[in-house]
């Protein structure tokens, strides 16, 4: 099972915030076995978004994005979502009813009533933090961009997602430059076809080493994977 | 001037590591009147990197590229940006002389040695911190994904750059929430075809509102717009 994620908003392309969905979600997914295999961040530009989704969710099980469906003229990703699907927006009566229940009378102006304006055919992804839901598109997940109503929605979305083979991993620091497993590393990746072998420099408090990273849905492989790093970090020092 | 950065790794698509370089990136360049448009986020896999080179480097001004420079088996950028220009691999000189003069006699193993193979024609682009440098192909600068190398590598990257009209920005905090300030807000915008208004909300300390942004490279703009805005919210208060 493999996904996407288009995080959608110049804020984040200026610097001005800082994305924290692309690693929550990463994470996220991979618990209920669903691989995070590429991430796009797009400018609040029709022409792209429709583009970029229609590119995407063709290629992945699952789409999701992040941003754009608030009530302010800037927040145009419910519209193009639309044109991407070639459908017309409506009022959605299940999200009006939603609102309804939660403003007070006279709260629901002209720009919230926006938020209950979804393309034909939406399916309604909960938001039990702000109420104003998310939705769903064939197997495109359109949510906000605020971190905590994101990770919310996210729990609505569980419901319509098929659950893959989940990827586990170990990790083995030794403090040893990355230049010198380097060899012997590459001979274990070849061996084992199924696991995925990372290397990443760190520094520590000032010591430097490397993370041998190894994730793999096959447990017994990645046992085995282990075995032979730990022999071969051993034989190393 | 227009910029995109890919991010290639496959441990910032799992969440093992958090990307730190998008956000810098994008502020450093703006810095010098380069707009960051598009960040992609791709896996340690060729195809997806020579086709992802390859489309961008044709449609923005610069394309920079971090992560998978290193010495291990899972670093694969510089080969295959080879490939995308369609060159050869071969020893640069010039970084062959400067990991030469870093490491002591006998640290220059084979895998430090990988990090002198270059594409023919790259020229090179410093790295002050960890020396072995990065490069650059034609508009595309390749860079290592350590945020600190990266950040080094860049200040090397400024000689190439042409410089741009900065953007400038204000920003106008107001408690109040979206749906408040929208209608009028996009009045505002529409009279403003060269300022991108947005409007983001906020929790700051239990106390919810809204930042109404403002991004121009027009600095009269700029200041007629804030003074539309404030006159807006002192309206709406």
């Amino acid at each position: 099972m493999k996904a996407a994620l288009i995080i959608i908003g110049n804020e984040i392309l200026s610097g001005r915030t800082k994305d924290k969905n692309l690693a929550y979600l990463a994470e996220w997914l991979n618990e209920i076995g669903i691989q995070l295999y590429e991430v796009r961040v797009i400018r609040d530009d029709e022409k792209e978004i429709i583009d970029c989704v229609n590119l995407l969710r063709k290629k992945y099980n699952y789409v999701f994005t992040t941003g754009g469906i608030g009530p302010t003229h800037d927040d145009i990703t419910t519209a193009s979502i639309a044109k991407a699907f070639n459908v017309e927006l409506e009022t959605n009566p299940e999200a009006l009813n939603i609102l309804k229940g939660y403003y007070k009378e006279g709260e629901l102006n002209e720009a919230r009533l926006k938020m209950t304006l979804l393309p034909q055919g939406a399916e309604l992804v909960e938001n039990p933090v702000t109420k104003a839901p998310g939705f769903k598109m064939e197997n495109v997940f359109v949510m906000a961009g605020i971190p905590s109503i994101m990770q919310g929605m996210l729990e609505g979305a569980k419901i319509f997602l098929e659950i893959g083979n989940k990827m586990s991993s170990k990790s083995i620091d030794v403090f040893m430059p990355e230049s010198v497993v380097a060899g012997e590393l590459s001979k274990i990746q070849d061996k084992f076809s199924n696991v995925e072998i990372g290397s990443y420099p760190f520094n520590k408090e000032g010591k430097f080493g490397t993370s041998l990273v190894m994730r793999s849905a096959d447990l017994q492989a990645l046992d085995r994977c282990e075995h032979e790093i730990t022999a071969m970090v051993k034989k190393l020092t």
